[in-house]
């Protein structure tokens, strides 16, 4: 049996891309949430997941039926993990140069984006359209992250067969799932062909489930929520 | 053919596991060192390799038998289609559970490893330990990286048969080869076991080859020497 340990869903990105990626592939998995704290050493979180991986952080994969429970830590591991374990549902690209992209562009949004992830925190239940347009007049690391995945996406989506980035829903596109939650939280100008692939991804039963997750939970924390003085 | 596109050998801690990995693997490559320079909009390096790849970052592997020239980009996706491409090689560890936990150490190193790597860039040919003393004196978060490390490698080392990470050598080990070149210039302290692991790392060949072609460049850039007002 598999069990996912992620964070808060209105705000946990990196928990967000495997809860997408296992959701929408149909892999069964308990969902475990460790609530988001304070972060301080003897939180509940940290003690939490200091517990159960190396790193302490959100999310990480225990595959149950392997040993004493196979310990999988930092999501393009778990996504790696996987693609290798369910062959069948074809989670990379089955096109050998596509599946080489695909595994580009995951390896970018693993280690990059660091504008409009640090300015732009992914908060899936808020609505900041004039926080985006402070944002993108202010930022020129964000127009630089933004303009890089509109191009990315638009080359996807004009070589490609669509609806996904690599035809059907694949690993890169649970991997951006978040960014189109931040694109649209801030409403950050992009053009028509971008919108119509975040409206394709916000109809995807896997992503559905994860933002109705997230709005349900009610669960707001200072600390993630810089643009708002009050509720 | 396989070209590979890299950095300076002496700075270039990404092009470093990426050379490592393929030379180490005795996988037959092309090595393309495409200069560091200014980084600015126009410098012969932006324009250069902005003409290969979507991120203009080094290193890009191209798979020259492949379509028109397959281009793969992020030392992550280079590693995993080398993997897919050489199972003969068994690049990544063949044990199920040893290869998911070696994805999760490379992926930690991939968005990771912050203190170290903006405290510690990689200078292959200095020797700077009055430096790391004070980086060492001063910064929390390279204590902290230097913490997860050692425990990291030892717990590896402990539990596994030796010499390297994961039993004989893998992409692992080509990941953090790099930073046993931060840790060797900065002469950062670290116990016994992980100096031993040092050592062997330093001897593998394709390790000995990286440093030897830094060491013969000789082409030292001041924007990449933080630490010396003269040489």
């Amino acid at each position: 049996m598999l069990k996912l340990f992620i964070g808060n869903k209105n705000y946990s990105s990196w928990s967000m891309r495997a809860g997408v990626l296992i959701r929408q592939a149909g892999i069964a998995c308990e969902e475990v949430v460790v609530r988001f704290d304070s972060f301080a050493a003897g939180s509940n979180f940290r003690q939490t997941m200091a517990a159960i991986s190396p790193t302490g952080k959100v999310p990480v994969l225990m595959d149950c039926g392997v040993g004493n429970g196979l310990v999988v830590w930092d999501t393009l591991a778990i996504a790696e993990y996987l693609a290798e374990k369910f062959p069948e549902k074809a989670l990379w690209p089955r096109d050998w140069a596509a599946r080489a992209q695909a595994r580009g562009i995951c390896a970018e949004m693993h280690s990059g984006f660091t504008g409009l992830r640090s300015h732009c925190p992914m908060n899936i239940e808020a609505s900041l359209p004039e926080t985006g347009q402070l944002v993108w007049r202010d930022q020129p690391a964000v127009r630089a992250d933004v303009e890089r995945i509109v191009g990315m996406w638009c080359d996807l989506l004009r070589t490609g067969s669509g609806p996904m980035l690599f035809g059907e829903f694949s690993i890169a596109d649970a991997y951006f799932a978040p960014v189109v939650m931040r694109l649209k939280t801030y409403a950050l100008p992009v053009p028509a062909e971008v919108s119509a692939y975040m409206a394709r991804v916000c109809t995807l039963p896997g992503v559905q489930a994860w933002v109705e997750g997230a709005l349900s939970e009610k669960d707001f924390l200072d600390f993630e929520e810089p643009y708002r003085l009050q509720r």
